[in-house]
């Protein structure tokens, strides 16, 4: 699927209320974006939508031909408002099917007696889905064709994540560089504006910070090669140094990721 | 805009690449759907991307069809990766104009020798826009018809948010009741099912949580009506006795909102 030119791309589907409702507060995609750099797959959007039918089928009909990945998470557990795996069913078009094999599975963990239909809910999938192991928890994920669909509780999410490395492959993994300082954004602005222009294959992001009762700006550098990182990490200290400031490596703020 | 009949309705357009980088874990979201809540407007979906101008124009120009209130954050600062005045503009078709009431604001706050060119960069907005305070900061936002363009940084969100809450109007608040168990979620599935049927105007939701090494389910109720929440929960709670739960009010998680 990827080729060298071409960055991989992925988009999330957050599937529920309780994010839209505030209650919870998602912690997937920042845990996803990060293991995606890794791989050199770049997070592209997210879109957090809630548990009704239609708004799920067309979010994954419209993502999985947007990006080379989808990954959907919520919404796969043996409740009425679980109905991620019937929704995904209907935008491929396929029927719902039992799935033998995770029944054998769940009749394995939870014994004859405690095989509720509830249970065998989660059973359930598109047909000629892949399941997607879930070592730490019973209920599986599933994968149709580009579209994986997971857990939504972080640990299992975490958890199928790692059961499906093996299927996802990107370009060079994304690194980063981050320098501070104590200087407003706008002093900085022109000189940042002009070492982005120069290194085009570098994204440059800008971040105000208060911290301690004090001001400043993180600048971040982000790109699959490293000497020209190093090389830009070199120039944004130099800019901050023009307008009197004092740089220093690192990133200010602590709304680090979620991991 | 909003009748009585019909669910008042909102979506966030968090606009960042520092979101899906995984450098930064949104804030915004579950403070705006708290806040919504408060004034009965339901949060109804919400997208991150990046900063890209063709990306925004589509997803702002999707999002103010679809929905009746629409909020962005992100990209109003004064570094070359602020492209969301721009871009708005372009999105409804406006030209981009210098406010000079905006400039004559900042040259108070800054005075004229600080009057940068990056500063001035955001003292632009699409031509027609109204401003939106932002007490705590210099950096006003702006909205365009039904488009509320807000900063990134949650403090300055926050208090942006206060100064249009005057122009937000939705039905009655959306209240919650919470019920846990150290029940699973199976057990009760199909007893929580029917409770949803027998409450049409009840939005129920069960979420499964891990807390010192035990699981177990928090049910939540959400609804504009008090008093069919109260009986609900009343009802959910024998679920939970009739499998031989022991009930109890609020919800489990600590994965409260970010307020």
């Amino acid at each position: 699927m990827p080729d060298s030119t071409k960055t991989t791309t992925a988009c999330l589907i957050v599937i529920g209320n309780e994010i839209l409702s505030g209650r919870t507060q998602d912690a997937n995609l920042s845990y996803l974006a990060n293991w995606l750099n890794e791989r050199g797959v770049r997070l592209t959007e997210a879109r957090v939508i809630p548990d009704i039918e239609d708004t799920i089928v067309t979010a994954v009909n419209e993502c999985r031909k947007a990006f080379d990945y989808v990954f959907t998470t919520g919404g796969i557990g043996p409740t009425h408002d679980d109905i991620t795996a019937a929704s995904i069913a209907k935008a491929f078009g396929r029927p719902l099917v039992r799935r033998e094999e995770a029944v054998e599975l769940m009749r394995k963990f939870y014994g004859d007696d405690n095989l509720t239909e509830a249970r065998l809910r989660m059973a359930h999938t598109p047909e000629g889905a892949e399941f997607i192991e879930n070592p730490i928890s019973r209920a599986p994920g599933f994968k149709v064709e580009n579209v994986f669909v997971m857990a939504g509780v972080p640990l299992n999410m975490q958890s199928m994540l790692e059961s499906v490395a093996h299927l996802i492959s990107g370009g060079d993994p994304v690194r980063s560089r981050a320098v501070w300082s104590h200087t407003p954004e706008s002093a900085v602005a022109q000189g940042i504006a002009d070492v982005q222009n120069r290194h085009e294959d570098v994204d440059i992001g800008s971040y105000p910070f208060y911290r301690e009762g004090r001001t400043g700006t993180t600048l971040i550098a982000r790109s699959t090669r490293t000497a020209t990182l190093d090389k830009v990490q070199e120039e944004l200290m130099e800019v901050i140094r023009s307008v009197g400031g004092e740089p220093h490596i690192g990133d200010a703020t602590d709304l680090k990721t979620g991991t």
